[in-house]
């Protein structure tokens, strides 16, 4: 764990995850965690006559991943607050691999709470050919630094 | 699946989903699927020292179930656009039993697309308190039918 | 939740579930379950030595998944009460998509409830060509009307 | 592997497994591979509204369970034909613990294939009280001693 | 179960599990457990610029089952005391078939405790090649016969 | 990934992971993944009428949790050599959070390649009592700094 103030955040740095590859086991697993065995996931001949022509990985699955490859040292004093404008841009395929880049985009005053703000971390999670597939924003409630 | 276009779609429609209970193997498997293991979810001892006293679910875990709770017959002409407004309004613990209702809140047309207009279902994962843990809104990209 | 009295089931009716694809995965996974790590199913070595030629299956993971796809609404009268006559037909093979047809092939009084009666459901799991892998008698115990 | 051909069978020979504690994972991730989310096996919070109080295993939980747990060493003479009679007796609730009792029942001729026999093996699955929650008859195909 | 008691054990005495498949569903499921996702194991695009050119198997992975293998019949007068010299010999890949061979290496008097002696298990993991991938001494506490 | 030679190894540091409770669920998925359903791990019945009272967790589940939480950056010119005097000190329980301490406890040159050394890491994995309950000595090969 490491401590930082609201004021030490700093717009434009970002960082890079390992990659991951995403295996028809993840997708089973999702499948049976979530409930959501639609064809387009489960069903290997079916999507052979739809336009990708093979399964694709859940939106939450590669959401929560991606999220998940995010996840770094902890800082005590923020909280995840939510996400915004999360959007699936392009689908994964059993055997992609990829890894989240988190960029700090924005800095905003808590509109209530005066000890506190909010930093929007922009999260791309990229496939092995540098195609961004799902992006969104991570919505950080940050304590300031107590003077 | 049925097939469903834009026009039919009526605001104010809900559905909701039957409940299901969070268990501690879904954190733990969670946790297997994304690499988070940061101690609010694993590390039962750290948890009692802190605020809510005891491991809370991953937001992306709640998500993911939520969405897939959500899931009914298959709309072959709509699509899964991404989400707005994700947030985690309260924890979900070890035990709480969740559901899920969809609202269909807004049908807006699609800015550059005549032949398609989005769908917004408010989504809101419920305990058995009956609160609100998380709330999206889900955007459903939806074929208008052929004329 | 629906409620379905004995009355109201017509012999004849029938419904077929959407497919899945039996992975790798799943079959691991059901080991991991059972216990069952015969190398019929978990040594592709010794499989190719077979008759087969691949890992099969387990019949077990076939009926359950066989009749989770027949899961369909709830009918709070109908009580799952056996199953009789389960064959393993053919064997399932790693990539094959499956999928479950459930008939109601005859109604029958139970011998000692009056209030009472037993629909048995024929459940045919068939893959991808069309052929039958396994099949059984799903008994249903069903409340009559009450009067 | 130890080879047994069907002359070796003797009807009344019992086996007793050793016990295992059926476990909320085990019905977590049999509803994930199953697809099975009802809420006998998933809601806490219903369940208790209903007469046995608290969740169940799903019945094919219980089967392949036992069926697993009947699993010894490999007879490369015998062949799974099916199963007969299966009955869920007693419900299996989380923490129980099981044990699977499998008894060479009967010995029959195979209809229309001269060098082989049937030998119905009866497996209960008892719990931690000594009471049958499970019983089905197991069809083995095996082959006769070449003369 | 069966007792043995440590003048029984002969060394030179040794046994072959049966093969078992090391999958991508293991791989994937033992970063989940343990939380060790290096790309190594995880990331098919990083390893194909490797030495090995492909996902290798973690050491506890194959080390966990390799033991798992081992593990017959209970001997409830032998207790796992550790293991020494646990060496990775060769990398493990998705799709090779690995068995364990276990041979009564060694026997020795329990330094402290006059009722015990070590007996120290020689496990090889083998693969398909009968390459050696894997191996260790495991020390079983056994005790003496009761005089 | 920081590259660390040999030469930047100091004897004496020490590192300490974050913590993790061992839930019922490592169990089950450990016996699962090593086909070890031993009742020590398995059947809660059977625990209680043994030394401990409960179940414990697998030595294999405990080393491989403990040595994935050691698991910090990778260094690229480290390579796992294998494992020394591994030794199962106290069981560990459902319900027990566990954590991993590495310390650097000896560095000595590669017998045959002079452009390596071994780094002997002690590794330590503590329960919430601060009692040892597992403990072994990690082998790395380190490559020597160029000259």
């Amino acid at each position: 764990m490491r401590t930082i103030f609201f004021e030490e955040y700093e717009t434009g740095v970002e960082r890079l995850s390992a990659g991951r590859t995403v295996t028809e086991t993840d997708i089973v697993m999702h499948a049976g965690q979530t409930g959501d065995f639609y064809p387009h996931h489960m069903d290997a001949e079916w999507c052979r006559t739809q336009e990708f022509g093979q399964r694709i990985a859940h939106g939450t699955l590669v959401f929560s991943i991606g999220i998940g490859m995010t996840a770094g040292e902890i800082n005590p004093e923020a909280f995840s607050y939510g996400y915004d404008r999360l959007r699936f841009v392009k689908p994964v395929f059993i055997g992609d691999t990829i890894r989240a880049k988190a960029t700090i985009k924005e800095k905003r005053e808590h509109p209530k709470r005066s000890g506190y703000g909010f930093v929007v971390e922009l999260v791309e999670v990229l496939n092995q050919l540098g195609e961004t597939v799902l992006v969104c924003e991570h919505l950080l409630m940050v304590r300031k630094r107590p003077q």
